[in-house]
């Protein structure tokens, strides 16, 4: 799905790696045997990849794929080089995957985006303010890393930049991000927004959500 | 926390590993600041190690501890040697960590201890059916899996064993386990059961919840 989080941290690491992918767009809530053949947890995304050596791979879940692909693909690294930091940076992958995902994603992506492509009716209020208030908090910790560092796990862009920029991506295309009142974050997710791997995604629309203007000026 | 299927994974790998730890049991709702400063997702195990190399690396979620913990201590390796096979068992690691923690851990576990630990009350039997009903349904999955493999990634007993048999003895010291109607996975937890890492997991003990006769039995 063009505006799923996951799917797009994925892209942008095979972008980053520079393998060609054939996107298959894939709603998890719909029936579907394909989807329950190569992954009986029913979520997305699910890569299938073909190595070079021959056969297929299936994988998911995101941090699986992310996994495999810097294994088997490893230049350029998006991992660190010690376990020190490999640790850090799958921590932080992990909040957004995991806890942004729950506090922020359910919250507001998901309430405006697929509650109307499932037929389920308007956003509720309450739940867009819930979610609003969560990313407040999130971005607070976002600022509080780039105090310290220059890309949110340490001093080199990796897995953790490319994980939060995916899901900030979303809440960006629809105009939910206060980047003014998180100068610093606003500063690291331009950089990200800059990298050609991002190009792709700021060119994703979906009918009926026009994305703000400012979602696809490198210097918003 | 004894009883908490995360800890217990990270348990067996130090004891698989042959690497000694102090345990400080921390529940998680409790406002405690210790917690939030070494871990500010709140959420348990985290593992704060010594390297031999000196200073201290802290480290959660339960999945990036199991990746460090194999990196930075690879023997005996708990990962499998090829990228697919990795995949495999990472993606069954996660499939116990998310689906099977919010499927059945939500609605069973969690239900029936930390509402308790927590003063709210007895738990609701119709949240423990939809957990049961859950339940039945893993373990077919790992019937299936079971069917084609000795072990549920592979050939090799390895962390998706590990994770699997983490979150299971919680449901079986909980009593909830239908052994008899499932016999390869009883079969593959008998053999894991008997390992010496698993062996002060089965002498834990929560005061008010007493395990059923067999669960330290390694022939139950």
């Amino acid at each position: 799905m063009p505006l799923d989080p996951k799917s797009r941290t994925i892209r942008i690491i095979l972008a980053e790696k520079g393998l060609p992918a054939k996107l298959v767009e894939t709603r998890p809530w719909e029936d579907n045997p394909k989807l329950a053949q190569i992954n009986p947890a029913l979520t997305i995304p699910v890569l299938i990849d073909e190595p070079p050596t021959g056969g297929e791979v299936t994988l998911s879940p995101t941090s699986v794929i992310a996994e495999y692909l810097d294994e088997a693909y490893s230049h350029p690294a998006l991992l660190p080089a010690t376990s020190a930091r490999r640790a850090e940076a799958r921590r932080l992958s992990a909040w957004f995957d995991e806890k942004f995902d729950h506090e922020v994603n359910d919250f507001v992506p998901r309430e405006k985006i697929d509650k109307r492509l499932q037929g389920r009716g308007w956003p509720d209020p309450e739940r867009l303010n819930r979610g609003a208030g969560a990313l407040l908090w999130h971005l607070d910790y976002l600022t509080w890393l780039l105090e310290q560092r220059h890309w949110i796990a340490g001093e080199k862009m990796c897995i953790a930049d490319i994980t939060a920029a995916a899901h900030l991506s979303v809440i960006d295309y629809l105009g939910a991000a206060p980047w003014d009142d998180f100068p610093n974050v606003k500063e690291w997710y331009a950089r990200m927004k800059s990298r050609p791997s991002f190009r792709p995604l700021l060119a994703d629309r979906l009918d009926g959500f026009p994305p703000p203007s400012h979602y696809a000026n490198l210097d918003f």
